[in-house]
């Protein structure tokens, strides 16, 4: 079985967190809307509901046979226990959950760093506004969160500190890698300075990052650079 | 055994979701911070890591025997098999789940009606952009949300259009039951006009307020009122 990932087929985005889970293990995937000739078109039958399961309320969407499954987090919960990307002990598997939905909160305030009006504005038309709050993640909610995540690194002394859940790699830390490289190219300066109170975290996302099957993925075309149309945007004016 | 909750104990909050989906069950809990002579002292052991399991980021927090769990929805899927909360089918557990992180979405949205440049921040330092940011929610966002859920029920054959997924009631229609009473009580106006045209979200909650251990809940001492420390909060001039 092929599984079939559907979203916006020009930004890594949300949909990302789900394309490193299958890229590390290499499971066969179409992601459709970026098979040629297909695009942005092939979102609709899912979003509408039309190819079964509770109607999503937005992308990413896996479909995985009869399943129809959306939310970030709940299709890597879908996954993690089919594809050993989650240890199998209920424990663990609650944990790994837990800190996902983390990241998930994590990821919605830096997109919220350039959209702190709505999404349904223009980030020009919110430019001061995203000013303040860019200045109030650098300063408070970035630090916060990855603080907590360097601390719960250190304590799993199951993986010697190395991954966040249990002895090896979850998708947990494969969304961890892709945080950080989101949070390098939006805020160079200030992530860059900060990254240095993070040395647990930096080097597990190398550890990602060199892992054959993502290092494969990452030089392929199959990767979206980031872009700002996305969560992580580089507007040099938030970037103290 | 008796579960415990750990959460704020002066607002409803997140923890509002797992209390309402504890008691409409009937499980017996414990509140721990509002044990008398507790408080919120009582969170720290937990918030902490000391009580086990991966350290929360922030309550609720659920302990039930040797798990330590965090993250809302993930505390409510835990619960959800075990209480007959959601139905026993890999494809409804994950519709289930599915709502209940949109739910987390439309919660955290509210919240930032009053909290657009950041939690860090009071309410009052924020005025102008809690205003701009309330009306794109009131205007935009609100109705995309209900508008969705109301779909959602409309299309759900196996409860005739009665709960969101399924044939019973799940934990999904308890949070979605608090989300219309937090809607309700931060823009009484707005909300009051909006609420004509979500019928069915409508009825769904009237419903779950009849359910009789919610009503016998709603009606004790152990329900904690709406109030300007929580997520849903009554800013007369945010109402339009």
């Amino acid at each position: 079985m092929k599984y079939e990932l559907y979203y916006w087929p020009s930004i890594p985005g949300r949909g990302e967190f789900v394309r490193l889970a299958l890229e590390d293990v290499g499971a066969p995937y179409v992601d459709v809307a970026r098979v040629p000739k297909r695009g942005v078109d092939a979102l609709f039958p899912v979003l509408g509901g039309s190819l079964g399961g509770a109607r999503p309320f937005a992308p990413p969407v896996l479909r995985a046979g009869k399943l129809v499954i959306a939310q970030t987090a709940n299709i890597l919960a879908y996954l993690g226990p089919k594809h050993g990307l989650v240890p199998r002990s209920e424990a663990l598997d609650l944990e790994a959950r837990q800190h996902q939905l983390t990241i998930a909160d994590l990821v919605a305030e830096a997109h919220d760093t350039h959209h702190p009006i709505g999404s349904s504005l223009y980030y020009e038309d919110q430019k001061p506004e995203s000013k303040r709050r860019s200045t109030a993640f650098l300063d408070a909610r970035m630090p916060k969160y990855l603080g907590y995540f360097e601390e719960v690194l250190a304590a799993n002394k199951k993986s010697r500190g190395k991954w966040l859940v249990g002895r090896d790699r979850t998708y947990v830390d494969l969304s961890m890698f892709q945080v950080i490289e989101g949070l390098r190219y939006a805020f160079p300066k200030r992530f860059g300075r900060y990254s240095k109170k993070i040395p647990k975290l930096m080097a597990l996302s190398d550890r990602v990052a060199a892992r054959p099957r993502i290092a494969a993925y990452a030089a392929s075309p199959r990767r979206i650079a980031f872009n700002e149309d996305g969560i992580f945007r580089h507007y040099p004016e938030l970037d103290r």
